[in-house]
């Protein structure tokens, strides 16, 4: 496109999640100059981030350094930098810190983050889940909450440091609340004097009629059984209205919580507002049936990121099988050439999809099957494992698994920043 | 001593380390009203924190809740907060948020953190390793400075950021440049496109005139070798005399380089100054043969926080085995009563000591046997994995340590903290 065809392409692709590596994958063996950026320098097992999150899993079980990944492809660049700019004119990617990338192809897999619709200032009270920073910062909000519980005089300040929100009916909310409900009544029920924690309060809030409403009816309601009978209170067609430090208001009604867990929404980076092309009200790039913008079919948008649609026209979802199955359709592009003429476009094949409620408990839809309780947990289980990039990890997650379930115990319960202001607190 | 021997008595233990666990521990079955205090939420095997700081193990394969060691011990109190001061007169302390534990008996074992030599503005440019963050603040300085390695284009700039510095000759030290030296030219070797990460300067910096200084003569000389052997610099009788971003200088010559580890030296926390009783220069409690103050038989200070002397008139080193069986001691003189009269004598047996050296070496004395090379090392992990006071962490640690030496990977090489500020450095 932007040389003759005996040079060697530059390929650029922004992002190390399962869209972008996807695609680096399908490029292993073609003969070009590849590039792939990330701001962090490992690929994430992100679906089972709430697992770190809620002291099951540590980092290093679900992560792995995106160089190593690809330390067996010499031409694959990885650069860990965070772009800023992508100008689809001059076909270069500009980095914050000024270095520049000039591309004949462009890969663009940012993911997204949690939006707050317009509330920006909530994220500092209700953390999203989307890195492992956050989920480090959440599982210290988890753990704290109890310590600080367990000093607290004041009955009122007890139960409020007792009071969990997860906000998003979600597979992420639903296993988050689920995960929180466990820790609470079974993992950590003998370990304090003053409080119980078994008297722990976890809400579910879901602004829509049912959890997981993108699932079977079935499932639905089976994973809501699964969450009452944790004891999760499950809050449905309840909008959060408004927040501030210690509470959270449900349509309009407050309630006392220190911690609020936000999963709801999703939003893209603002740089791509750079690509000059229609976006989403979420930040979306919308794209074409073959996944690349209008008059540039040499740049495409995938994963979480991308606004796509499927046959019925109806959005696809931000999940991690369309982002790997768009990945490798834009890899199988990229290696086929021409780009112009004769294109297939993409086509998600649904295999299903799963949540886990706590130990032991799951709802699956595979194919036209519907499955729930322990066996679609078994299935869950597997199909994790086996997605699981890193051979070391299947083994190390697959063992803690097994040691969880056996004793009920969390291993990774740590608080590893800085303890200055960990002292009790009294009035927050 | 200030209740009457009908009434339960109040034993109160600043901190989770060895030490104090160890008195803990030896308290389980004491009809007393225990409180052990700690910043922190978790005892920590400190002896590997290095592994945490350089990739090869997770914080939570070697820390452990103390509410979870302690979980069957209805009469011990596990409270996370940080003590601001000790009143020996009236026998209580205070914690930062003003929380007041009376006691009967008090234990100090608060540690110690590195000491700067009153160059407190050191720490921020040459980091210490004490805690987790410790480790995982200097694990992502070391990977950050290869990833920006990796686009610095001035030769100058990456010739520093794959400079480390390591200052302090003795176990930590020692362990620390052997572990860098590895992630350069063994781990990562092949990771990089632009940099030859086996170019990496290690420099070991040791003002004395060996490393391991207190080991047995032909040891240090076996540390020394084996360090060599790995590519790393061993500059002894060097003092740093001064400090700047970038830049380090020893006996008034700058060195340049990005990364520099502190393992020299070490304080007690200034808090101890509140017992008004004679310390050390660096803080440290100078305590009676039976690790009590003078006037104060009901008050002991042991670990790394108490200045103890051997038989010879020694002081005692600052090892977790002096702490362990300091604790062990305190616990028996309590349990025992009374306090005051025919109370035995502390009596450290030295079992002898250990360091390694990278994969495979070290070094160690034992009894009076001394040990170097691949035996010395099975040896010491051995020792290691058998102190791990998690049956959990000592399985997962075995299994780390058994994947690890196969394939010579560190599964750990997360950079995880917020990455905005990660992008290239051009000048720093």
């Amino acid at each position: 496109m932007h040389s003759t065809p005996a040079t060697v392409k530059k390929i650029v692709i922004i992002g190390g999640g399962f869209a972008g590596l996807s695609v680096a994958k399908g490029l292993r063996r073609l003969h070009a100059d590849i590039t792939l950026i990330d701001q962090s320098n490992h690929h994430l097992f992100q679906p089972l981030l709430y697992q770190v999150a809620t002291a099951s899993l540590s980092p290093a079980d679900i992560a792995a350094p995106l160089r190593h990944i690809l330390s067996d492809c010499s031409h694959i660049n990885v650069i860990m930098a965070e772009v800023v700019s992508i100008d689809k004119v001059l076909s270069h990617v500009v980095t914050k810190k000024g270095l520049v990338f000039p591309f004949d192809y462009l890969v663009v897999a940012t993911g997204s983050r949690h939006s707050y619709f317009g509330k920006n200032h909530w994220e500092s009270l209700a953390p999203g889940l989307k890195t492992l920073q956050d989920a480090l910062t959440i599982r210290e909000k988890i753990l704290l909450a109890f310590e600080q519980a367990e000093t607290a005089s004041n009955p009122d300040l007890q139960r409020r440091l007792l009071t969990f929100v997860v906000v998003g009916g979600g597979p992420t909310g639903v296993e988050m609340a689920g995960a929180i409900a466990e820790i609470a009544k079974q993992t950590i029920k003998d370990d304090f004097k003053h409080i119980k924690p078994a008297s722990t309060r976890i809400l579910l809030i879901e602004s829509s009629g049912a959890v997981l409403n993108r699932y079977p009816p079935s499932l639905r309601e089976a994973a809501q059984k699964s969450l009452e009978a944790l004891g999760v209170e499950v809050l449905l067609n309840k909008m959060v209205t408004d927040m501030r430090k210690g509470a959270v208001q449900l349509n309009h009604e407050w309630v006392e919580a220190h911690t609020i867990i936000w999963a709801a929404g999703n939003t893209a980076p603002s740089f791509l507002t750079t690509l000059d092309v229609p976006l989403e009200k979420s930040g979306q790039v919308i794209v074409q049936a073959d996944l690349s913008l209008v008059d540039y079919p040499h740049i495409c948008v995938i994963g979480d990121c991308a606004k796509a649609l499927d046959r019925s026209n109806n959005p696809l979802p931000a999940t991690s099988p369309v982002a790997i199955q768009q990945g490798q359709y834009v890899a199988k592009i990229i290696r086929g050439e021409p780009w112009k003429k004769g294109r297939p476009l993409f086509r998600y094949f649904d295999k299903g999809s799963m949540a886990t409620i706590g130990r032991g408990q799951a709802v699956a839809s595979i194919l036209s099957f519907q499955f729930t309780g322990f066996f679609a947990w078994i299935l869950w289980s597997l199909t994790h494992i086996f997605f699981l990039i890193n051979f070391r990890a299947k083994v190390l997650v697959m063992l803690n698994w097994a040691w969880s379930y056996l004793r009920a115990y969390r291993g990774v319960r740590l608080i590893v920043h800085n303890t200055n202001d960990n002292d009790i607190v009294f009035d927050d």
